[in-house]
């Protein structure tokens, strides 16, 4: 809403943003989603610009009501301007009591520009809270992501394509595994984004090579099969191949 | 300006879009920049988005007032959103004339946030045109370029940041440079955009193994030295190169 109750601060007409937040769970990649109360549609989080912010103060206000996290791994990668995505907009006033002619009303009828932020959670610590307009706050399954509200699926998809992207030369995993991890799970991590199978021994032949796991001198415990092996990413080789690229400088 | 004399389409407020358009000539990467009137100050392209326009719509409008050219090979990399970014703006009312209260003034004082596009343009197609607000549209050597309006160097070298991590994994020079070109000059092309030097060895190396390259039975005539081998891209390998990645799949 244009104007904040506890807060006078103005929202910036035209802009919104939305968060894809991912968490890796049980050997599945999940994406965040809220819960329209009154069209049910499930749609991502996001929210608005106040004046004084910049986009990525706003994104980190709003994963924080959203997630309980003060701090997050977050990163713009899109902006979607197409000038009729507004149209597909749930009425709003069907689920918030506007005045006639309210100014909030005439907020919430403008043409949204929206600009895309990614955000690499670790599961287990995040408390999903709903937001006013809607009443669930959940993560779901990659896989079972139906229909989403206006172009979020859209805003969905373009997000995982840019994760794919980085696969090709980035290390990922630190903010989605906990600190210990096997190769089957640091590979169905991996399979999960690229939305297919990789052979086994190939995966672990290119992540050897680029030198970014520390082999610990632990297994699983608790598994049926014979306990794998532990590992643990090397937080200055990963840094490294984050600022120069998995296969080195040119 | 809110209303343009031929055409009553809207600007949206609060948005708009800058281009950081390379060119590659004579061994240097060269940017296009255009001179302000008033300020002599040295600025991005740039423009507004009408109501009816997508983002990359309006850039592509925006660049072919200023190249010429009607289609360009653009992307959006970044959206600079800090909100004292436009308190920098030079006086624009220095520049035009305005009516007192006048909603054109009214405009141009409002918070801008602006999304970065960058272009890879073949340099000699194109002619610099400047736009309402210069009297110079031009190249400039990205080793010449100094102060730039506002934050227009930070959107550059954001730019610049973007073109480095894409050779990490991804050619690049197709849209840059002619069909036929001589490995120094491609080598030339990445140390310009690297900023620093390659070895020739490891350069021509790595570069065969992508296999993107077809080597001409012709040589480059008219140099001082021995006449190099002449090359052109495989756009088949090279386009593949460009969704796979050069080190291949996963």
């Amino acid at each position: 809403m244009p104007q904040n109750q506890e807060n006078k601060k103005q929202l910036v007409n035209h802009l919104s943003l939305d968060c894809v937040v991912f968490g890796f769970h049980e050997n599945q990649l999940k994406v965040l989603l809220l819960r329209m109360k009154k069209t049910r549609e499930w749609a991502l989080p996001g929210g608005f610009v106040y004046s004084d912010e910049s986009m990525e103060v706003a994104a980190s206000r709003v994963l924080q009501e959203r997630t309980g996290l003060g701090s997050i791994f977050l990163k713009q990668f899109h902006i979607f301007s197409d000038p009729r995505r507004s149209d597909k907009n749930p009425a709003v006033s069907d689920v918030i009591e506007f005045g006639q002619n309210s100014p909030e009303q005439s907020f919430f009828d403008q043409r949204f520009i929206t600009v895309g932020f990614y955000a690499l959670v670790e599961y287990s610590k995040v408390q999903p809270q709903p937001d006013v307009l809607s009443d669930h706050c959940d993560w779901v399954s990659l896989t079972d992501v139906g229909h989403l509200m206006m172009d979020h699926r859209q805003i969905l998809d373009k997000a995982l394509e840019t994760l794919r992207q980085q696969l090709l030369f980035q290390p990922i995993g630190y903010n989605l595994l906990p600190e210990k991890f096997t190769m089957p799970e640091l590979q169905k991590l991996y399979e999960t984004i690229l939305g297919c199978e990789l052979d086994r021994r190939n995966f672990m032949r290119k992540m050897r090579s680029y030198n970014i796991l520390d082999k610990l001198d632990e297994v699983k415990s608790g598994g049926a099969h014979k306990a794998p092996s532990l590992y643990r990413f090397n937080v200055g080789n990963y840094t490294k191949a984050l600022e120069e690229g998995l296969n080195g400088r040119w």
